[in-house]
């Protein structure tokens, strides 16, 4: 349950960030696309920490191996088991947190859930978890590539505060995200924010950020009403991922300030379909895209482990004081990048599915 | 599928706007639990249109009736079947919304995704669909209260840029949100919420705003990791609502903008357990509760459907004039805080039995 | 949960024996499919008590509404909720049960499992729960038909050891079942069978028989591997019926005493395709279908409440001797046959979907 | 989905019969349950090809690695992804059968189905799938075992038509039934069987038999009314097994020629608790168990894959005669019994969850 989402496009992940191996379970790709490792490792090596200075150190190559569902580079229809060992483990660095749990990290609920706790790192609450989920968003990423045309592109909108501006939603690309180091593509931006996150690095600290997600091609018709909204949907998608605080679709929270006759997107005659002349909706409308272009945010706390020392309790109540040793990222934006797309991805495969299944 | 929601407690729910009758099935609830009509019916009335000048005169009573799963005043562990009939059924009020799909509302998206549309209203699209989860939203309500001694209060935070401030976490409660007619316990702002909504009302247009809810007495460990995290599942029971845009827990957004060191809650000892400084976290951490008071914000876009005449064009795509000739609300969000809390209950009740489940 | 079945043709029932109504949800029934009360009611006659002096005298019309999901006469593709109102309610007839559980009833796992018990009659485990089955069965009877040209015949096979025998699984029909009042298409041994009944009903006992199901229309390619194999559903969805004890398909449990040579299927050429020369697989190879007749067969144990007397102790442990006083079937069987059928439907129009939403 | 069981223990299998591995991922095992691979080989190792001359020489050692889950020897309530490498593949063998669907095997179906056919063995449908159900299963038996002190025994109870008979349900455990090669406690049935088993093997032909389970120490009230009843969850996992065509719990097909009067279990008080005098209701009444044994019975139908050669025809239509090259058992049930109870255990473990969370 807890580890798998999807109907028919369904993707179970298991691993913790120091067992042997991290992974995914496809069940329910469609059969005869065309798949090897190397569709699936780009995303992969997108998302593997020590891209930059502004990652963890910690070295991991994260090369997947396709143990199973796919033969002569066609998928078989059957469940494709995506596998990444885990090779860079340093227990060691996490023998402190055995006995002080980490401020506004998963360490003290898993205890209160479990009884029991990873003697290191998060567990599951690593974000290691999310190798499995881009592994398979990748191969869902190709399915709605080849079939649909579906074109999904995240990106840094903010770090700390420092807000991006200008970006077309038509245009952009993952060629333009990725050329820079924040993966934000206001370049003038994008410098201020790479200076602000070294700076924090330096600091020992850690900030917050916010991730856009653009999706271009989606025709009209894919979710449902009620339960599965799609922006129901990609919110528990996207909440799902480590560190994020809040999502909003289209207009989202400063819509609320807005007057229905400002708000709403008259409906125009273009292309031979009726399109909207604006998108306050963001693509979405009772659940149901619309045929335009889907957009929505997701908001990154500032990551919880940091090097700065926290006046806090052990797990006795005792007083103490933290300062983590672990690698971690001061900022976990530009990696979220590929793993908000892949998540989206898996959200989207599953709702063409879906609509296939009923569409007379 | 779509109308379902929950794996333990679990709530489908029925019925357009203009069909015989609406409600849902609760499917899990425990035996043994004391339950009759009066117990569901509070909530229903706190939703009901008509309850002042400030939402729909459409006239309905919406009265509940359990058609199964309770015999002599107590739960039997099987269905529990609730219905309310549809009354005030004027169909002829659409009828000009058959030819011209309403701006940001669900009449196109439903034509593109079903090849047919509800003859009037928006279908399941229709706040009045919300009644089932209401209904069923009130059981598990009165389970989590007497089995755990949760309490859940939501209020209106924000309308049209208008925000709330002062609001007290710990004490605020149903009665002293009610005590005005928009439901929100800052008073002073209150009164300005107010003069907005009969403004825009008036100008035959709408405008949106946001909900807070607030839930104390949630122990710690509820929740699962990955997929099916606390704030994932809080994120699409409310993104499944109508008219709502976003949804952030704890600092949400703004959180965003700090660092670590200041957004991270240190743990204190207080009471026996461990607990936590500050409430960034909103109540929950990698997915999980942390013992904490759990809030989140949610946000309503302006209602679709407004009298002031819109630019747009119908189905065939010929330029027209529309003026919404039905009954329908310049804001929703007082209504809407009902509907937050019974949706929030139907995932508190299923979180709950999931952890009685693996509890050793 | 437990009263729900189906991906993506849903269908989750309520009810017990005596409170106000049972029914169904269908939910994920396609759009625009001609439906109406009367291609409903069918079956429901078909199953209803009083139908002949075979069955139960217990008096209910058993008239379906459709609370939701249809508008002039068409599906909308939400939600289809399907309500018959329990009529004739004698809870004094139960009276004696509430001390003393009905052996192989389930009286007594009801009150270990909920430490409740309805206060008449059998709860969930009531044939009247079957209702809301066959009324969601024959809407997926009627999708099947007319969009694949599937049909589906069952009829009773055996009575207390009695075998038919002779029927052409080609040929077989409903009007031909029904000629009979224990519909049994071998007119010479039906008359047998009734003699049986009749002189178990004299002698206030019941007895068992077997329902065979055959599937003609359904193409090659339904159902699916491993855990949701087409006879793995279908052997789920019969247990799950009153009073069922066995399952067999094909061959069945006669099969296992013979040589693979004999037994295995070979291909031949035939009408353009690949079909079977014989058919001891029952339709289905490996899980999925192969275009041949499905063919399956149900054990229906001898109904547990009789009026004949049995020496057996209460809830409390005392000896005493039950005779049971409330109206029941002597044999199951006959009113079994369109249970049979529209629950094979549901699991059929839930594959049928499956396969489309995969098909490329 | 199709390839995932239980709905609070959940088990997701994965692998074909040449890909690079096999498993199952365990979604929901609690945690602080000791556990290592050694627990886990056992019913491996009674599962695995070449254990006697009864079956095909295909030399593997199937041994399970734990990838994940599972840290210092316990569990810690996170996904448990179990892992065997195949070795031994010679896809040369099959190469006929890309041309040519073995009769009665699923080469044709899996072709209907994806359009795609895995290039050697039977895909998903291979015997080897169940390897990942093995030994999730045993998992389930630990967990079982140690909380309920449930033990589940299957055995062989029929081969090609020889019956054994005298066994005691009370006493018969693993150690007696692994005494012969055949796995039939009944040991001068059994060299009878396994006479015969040798005769088909040498005569390149295949012969069914029928696997009976045994499952006792499970309390009253495990199993759910209507779709999840407890039998309904058994015959589906049991007819999701690979060659089964039937199955029957309790009194079965043979209970359907007695009459109410004899086949009713009437219950006496004994140990302080209700029990029942008989047991035709095979420990399930209403869908739920009753505290008594419960034991059920699997027909396994003859391989389908015989090295006899066979009239039929290739994918193309044309007349041919197959002789199977690839190495096959002659006759399934002796392995089939870890099979059995590994499922059964599976199912149980998710009943436990499900009645913990409900009950009071």
């Amino acid at each position: 349950m807890s580890s798998t989402t999807g109907t028919l496009f369904r993707v179970s992940t298991f691993g913790e960030s120091h067992c042997k191996a991290v992974g995914a379970i496809v069940d329910g790709c469609p059969s005869q696309i065309a798949l090897c490792e190397k569709d699936i490792q780009a995303q992969l090596d997108r998302r593997r920490p020590g891209q930059s200075d502004l990652s963890t150190p910690r070295q991991e190559l994260d090369s997947v191996t396709i143990m199973s569902g796919v033969e002569n580079g066609k998928t078989l229809g059957t469940p494709i088991c995506l596998m990444v060992m885990n090779k860079d483990q340093r227990p060691g660095d996490y023998s402190e947190m055995i006995e002080i749990p980490r401020p506004s990290h998963a360490d003290f609920t898993y205890m209160a859930k479990y009884g029991i706790k990873a003697s290191s790192g998060g567990g599951r609450s690593s974000a290691r978890e999310t190798i499995g989920r881009v592994a398979a968003g990748a191969i869902a990423e190709k399915f709605l590539k080849e079939t649909y045309g579906v074109e999904i592109v995240a990106f840094v909108s903010s770090v700390g505060g420092i807000d991006a501006s200008g970006v077309d939603y038509q245009t952009i690309n993952r060629q333009i995200v990725d050329e820079t180091i924040i993966r934000c593509p206001d370049s003038t931006v994008a410098s201020k924010m790479i200076d602000l996150v070294r700076e924090v690095r330096d600091d020992l600290d850690s900030v917050g950020g916010i991730v856009t997600c653009v999706i271009r091609g989606v025709p009209a018709g894919w979710g449902d009403p009620v339960c599965a909204k799609m922006e129901a949907r990609l919110a528990q998608a996207m909440l799902s991922l480590p560190a994020t605080k809040g999502f909003e679709i289209g207009s989202g929270f400063a819509g609320t300030a807005l007057r229905g006759s400002e708000h709403n997107d008259p409906f125009i005659w273009n292309n031979g379909r009726l399109q909207t002349l604006t998108n306050n909706s963001g693509g979405v409308q009772g659940g149901i895209t619309n045929g335009e272009t889907i957009t929505f945010r997701i908001a990154f706390k500032p990551p919880a482990t940091i090097g700065k020392s926290q006046k806090t309790v052990d797990f006795n109540g005792r007083q103490t004081v933290l300062e983590a040793k672990g690698r971690h990222d001061p900022c976990v934006v530009p990696r979220a990048v590929p793993i908000v797309e892949c998540m989206t991805a898996i959200i989207l495969a599953d709702c063409a599915l879906m609509q296939k299944a009923y569409q007379r």
